[in-house]
């Protein structure tokens, strides 16, 4: 066969011949390779992508830390030994143990069958084809009953873990604060969604994927020891991890090769999505080209990597073929055959169909003991993706727990000051902060602290009805910068309250501190009990339900139904707020996503007639009425006036004076004022 | 064997038992899922989600219009025979040829080493194994070569691809009308990343899995058409057909049920990110126990179907093994056993050995011939993974190209009111919208028309130095709701216009309209040429690059220096804007995430330096300044006037009229004045 190539060696000449090749061409590859990396890493960076939109890098490692963490989120996924997810795995084991069994029989009688075929004997051949038409179902039942019993299993896991993590979510404002104060995760919903479903099945895929191939090896290794003797299988094994451990060291430039891929595309999918985040400042500046140029940069930066790459795993594969493939057969060969042509082999006094029939079971064996040893090293591959799931899952129960008592870590801090406090464990007290701030050039902005700062509420809230009042609290906004350094006001029920400040003077924080979205970092704040203060946000907000559930949100129909309330109620309102007409057009039950279709004017009226059904004590208006005309907002207020609603409203309009009796100035040297309106006029300073 | 299970039946006794009880299974675990199934459409919708959400469903199918999107694709991914991604198709060809053709050689072998190992042959068993160790080298760099081509291709393609579509992409303000102004793409970013980069895999995998099964099938079938006569490999090809279109109709329910999947994992996301997007309003509303309610619904909803799913899954695995699995091993062995259990078989002449080594080689190729089958089935779904994806793609190349040319699809008009003109193609004269202006009870919002709308601007646009005017030109949102009927003004160069209005009156659109961000319905716009005029919007907006792009932007390092500006004539800018220091602390060519290095006063001084540096006739500034010091403010207006700037301001600040000459008010029914300043205080209407 070998004249074909013109070549008749020994097999070591040609063994010489091949390795000399491998390694040439191995030498030389890496020699590029390591070149091309080198320049690479020499290169400017071309952005600076911040923690947040890519995510930290946490060190994910196939360590005890890992085990410490899947342990606890099994317990999670898996309470105790008499909950469902318990028997499903029980069933896993058991429909493994059966389709190993079954695989036995079936290599044995695959055997027997072409045995029998190649020694022409029909009745032979019929019998054992009897055999394996009668095993056909029992294989074909226990393949599903394994299928079905790992897909609900994983289903199972991710109900568990689904629910433990949204009992977390969404209590005490968590999912607000994870988003809004807390920099750790970016990606909740993603987090919440696709991982927590990718780590339910790898988990369970790496539960069948490690507990079959060793079953198998363990039955194959016994069986060919009984055939062949044990040290077939052990040199096969001694093999398999021999060049294991030579391609694990020669992958290892993989696994940072692939890290450094991830970022390179992170970093392309980053500037993509921050053109479509700033595409109306872009189109403003009309910097497209300069854009452009960026994207390109990235672009070809993860291009010359990509090239690199592919020209590295060229070599490798020549040497993973070589090695993992091409000499584990000749191996292979070479311990089957040991046996057989041993000088004094026991199979000389056997027929040569037995022969046949011991060489091909052992063979089959050894294949099937080889694919099960391949599976495993697949399987610790798997592990390490496992690890970087359960870091990420377990990051986010970390932070859940975190963010329920009210602990918030930022990495990123407006910092242009380098001589700003830079203490790790703030305690904002009011008065040092006056003392500590910064006089820069406009001192305007007081920064607080540098890089992972960790900020905790010292502040303190009372609750008591009838009045609101701040007593020296300043508004920090979640970065760090400080809005007001101390604020002191009191109102009480009764007054309506206008407040009057330009952009980004802190008025909405204001509301944010007095909802306790924001911690109160130091001060008093005194405030009636939550239920009797009501919060109309400046973005309309519907929620997804029916036109009734829109009205009476956040409570629910049985909510309603509790509190004895009619549909007939409901319409009073609704001709108050002046929305009969759109609930003539849509009806009670109708289910939309109710923020496209109503009109903004709409869904302003709807926040107001929310505020009728609640009936509050007091209400907060932050500028939700402005897409409504004056006529319509004035009998607005005196329904609210009606129903004993005191107002703190935040408004532009001029024509809201004569609404209310109190005026909250936030004036531009950043002081805030509490002046009384007179005669329906904005009072002067 | 069979006495094991205690049973001893015929072949035909056998295999009526299990096609008995697999028909009773199937039978009743349908039945069951279509229970199932019927209940679950039955279910009321729980949420609502608009198209934009969650994309629209373009129907998708492997037929003309996918080949012909397809080769309009291909031609952008290998524009001719003369470019590299031809070359290295070629390439992949030639590999395939080359592997099937070492592939066969190496069967070859691997028989005749196993025949010398059953017939003990030392000598044989050297000679072969020799032939192997030289074959060694030529599969690994066969293999590697193909693997090499088939990434190197999937990369030019990708290449290709992305450089065609940012070459629409950022051109004319594409990317901003596409998020802003059209309904139809939701995910640009996603399409032009991943969804492109799938394509291109998609794409190449599927020419190499396509053409290298074929191949063998062609080869197979002719080698055992020799050793065992032709009906063999067409029996085998026979029953493959007939099984695989009994699967493929058993298999019909998958794609639905897959279809629905998706949809409900769509929905389950939708309202994960739709609580993030909302959070604020949320926690102000405390609705967090009604968002997990809906939640709750959503996800169980999904777990339903996945239950079912899983049942479904079970039955049909079990009809798929019998079918695909056992019955073809089964129809396998009957075929090759023919020739040898016929009654005058021409093997009866031929010595065990030699039967045996033609009973493996046509096994072999037989088991070949079936993988390869398998694979050309598997390539066939992979079509219409690709018909997704040159779908999505495709459309995102049609979209790109009708933004190109002004023309905007939007799926969702905010519609209040159903008795709204509801042309499809609208041509918004102003005169006309003044007539169709629905009553509504508030006479505030003017709903343009119903769904699928498209818009086109007829409005004409004049450039002109000197002065700009507004003649009969509606403002009028993306969505279609008319914020101004018609707008008339004129301002010349030398005057300040203060512009002054409540939130959502129109400001910033008038702005939009001026810089072509949206554009002109009807009447006329005369403006001066771009390059003159300078657009500081709202929302600070810092590049990705060094500290000095910051301050040039949107010019580049080479534009600065074909200016011949120096870094000396930079200072004096960021000196005028009071920058001086933090010019200092970072330097000029720093990169960093500027957006959060910098804090807010920084961002817009840095915003004003831009300003000076373009030195434009004119400069819009968009509440731009709200967060520098009222001093500083006064400092940088006095800068523009000595640059000889005319700015047209948008701010709440009563210290700014001294700057201004004129006030362009917008009151609040929506009527737009343009009155004089006099003394520096607000005009009186």
């Amino acid at each position: 066969m070998s004249e074909i190539i013109g070549l008749d060696l020994t097999p070591s000449q040609a063994g010489v011949a091949v390795t000399g090749v491998t390694a040439a061409i191995y030498v030389i590859l890496n020699r590029v390779n390591n070149m091309k990396l080198k320049a690479l890493q020499s290169n400017q960076a071309v952005v600076c992508i911040s923690d947040k939109s890519t995510g930290k890098e946490r060190k994910v490692a196939v360590d005890q830390k890992f085990f410490a963490s899947l342990v606890k989120l099994y317990k999670v996924c898996c309470p105790g030994v008499f909950c469902k997810e318990f028997g499903l795995t029980l069933s896993v084991a058991g429909s493994l143990i059966a389709r190993t069994w079954l695989d036995i029989l079936s290599i044995d009688n695959a055997t027997r069958i072409e045995s029998a075929i190649v020694a022409m004997d029909q009745e032979l051949f019929r019998k054992h084809i009897t055999f394996f038409i009668t095993l056909m179902p029992f294989l074909a039942i226990t393949n599903n009953v394994l299928k079905y019993s790992l897909s609900s299993l994983q289903l199972a896991f991710r109900v568990r873990l689904t629910k433990y993590l949204y009992d977390l979510y969404l209590q005490k404002l968590v999912y607000y604060k994870m988003g809004n104060l807390d920099g750790r995760i970016a990606n909740a919903d993603q987090l919440l969604t696709q991982d927590v479903e990718k780590f339910s099945q790898t988990i369970t895929d790496l539960y069948s994927n490690i507990s079959k191939p060793i079953l198998d090896i363990a039955i194959y290794a016994t069986k060919l020891t009984r055939v062949l003797g044990a040290h077939t299988p052990l040199a096969m094994i001694g093999y398999m991890l021999l060049s294991g451990g030579v391609l694990t060291r020669l992958r290892k430039p993989v696994s940072k090769m692939t890290v450094e891929e991830q970022r390179l595309e992170g970093e392309y999918r980053f500037v993509n999505s921050r053109l479509i985040t700033y595409s109306e400042e872009i189109a403003f500046y009309e910097g497209s080209s300069f854009e452009k140029m960026t994207i390109e940069k990235v672009f070809n930066k993860l291009v010359t990597h990509l090239k690199s790459m592919i020209l590295f795993r060229f070599s490798m594969g020549y040497l993973d073929n070589i090695v993992a493939k091409y000499v584990a057969t000749l191996v292979g060969f070479y311990i089957v055959s040991r046996p057989f042509l041993a000088s004094k082999s026991r199979f000389q006094e056997f027929s040569h169909s037995a022969r046949l029939e011991d060489y091909y079971k052992s063979g089959r064996m050894l294949l099937k003991m080889a694919e099960a040893m391949g599976r495993v090293a697949l399987a610790g591959r798997e592990l390490s993706r496992l690890a970087g799931l359960t870091s990420r899952v377990c990051e986010l129960t970390e932070v859940l727990e975190d963010l329920k008592s009210d602990k918030f870590v930022r990495q990123q801090v407006a910092s242009s000051n380098t001589s700003a406090p830079a203490s790790k464990d703030l305690s904002p007290d009011a008065k040092k902060l006056a003392g500590t701030e910064n006089n820069d050039e406009e001192g305007q902005e007081l920064t607080l602290a540098s890089f992972g700062l960790t900020l905790q509420s010292r502040g303190h809230t009372i609750i008591s009805d009838g009045h609101i009042k701040f007593d020296n609290v300043p508004l920090i906004a979640p970065n760090g910068s400080v809005l007001i350094e101390s604020l002191n006001f009191e109102v009480r029920h009764g007054q309506n309250v206008l407040v009057r400040g330009s952009n980004g003077c802190g008025k909405s924080s204001l509301f944010r501190v007095l909802g306790g979205l924001w911690p109160v970092f130091s001060g008093t704040v005194i405030k009636p009990v939550r239920r009797n203060l009501f919060y109309i946000p400046q973005k309309p907000y519907m929620t997804l339900g029916t036109f009734r559930d829109q009205l009476i949100y956040p409570d629910s129909h049985e909510d309603m139904r509790r509190k004895h309330v009619k549909d007939a109620d409901l319409e009073v309102i609704i001709e108050q707020a002046n929305l009969t007409r759109v609930l003539q057009t849509h009806g009670w039950n109708k289910l939309a996503e109710w923020i496209d279709v109503l009109s903004g004017g709409e869904k302003q009226r709807m926040a107001m007639a929310r505020l009728f059904y609640h009936r509050p004590q007091w209400a907060i208006l932050d500028e939700c009425s402005s897409q409504i005309s004056v006529d319509t907002e004035c009998q607005l207020y005196d329904v609210c006036a009606q129903k004993g609603i005191s107002l703190i409203t935040v408004s532009h309009r001029d024509t809201l004076w004569q609404h209310h009796q109190k005026c909250l100035k936030f004036t531009d040297d950043r002081q805030v004022r509490l002046l009384d309106v007179v005669d329906g006029t904005e009072p002067q300073m």
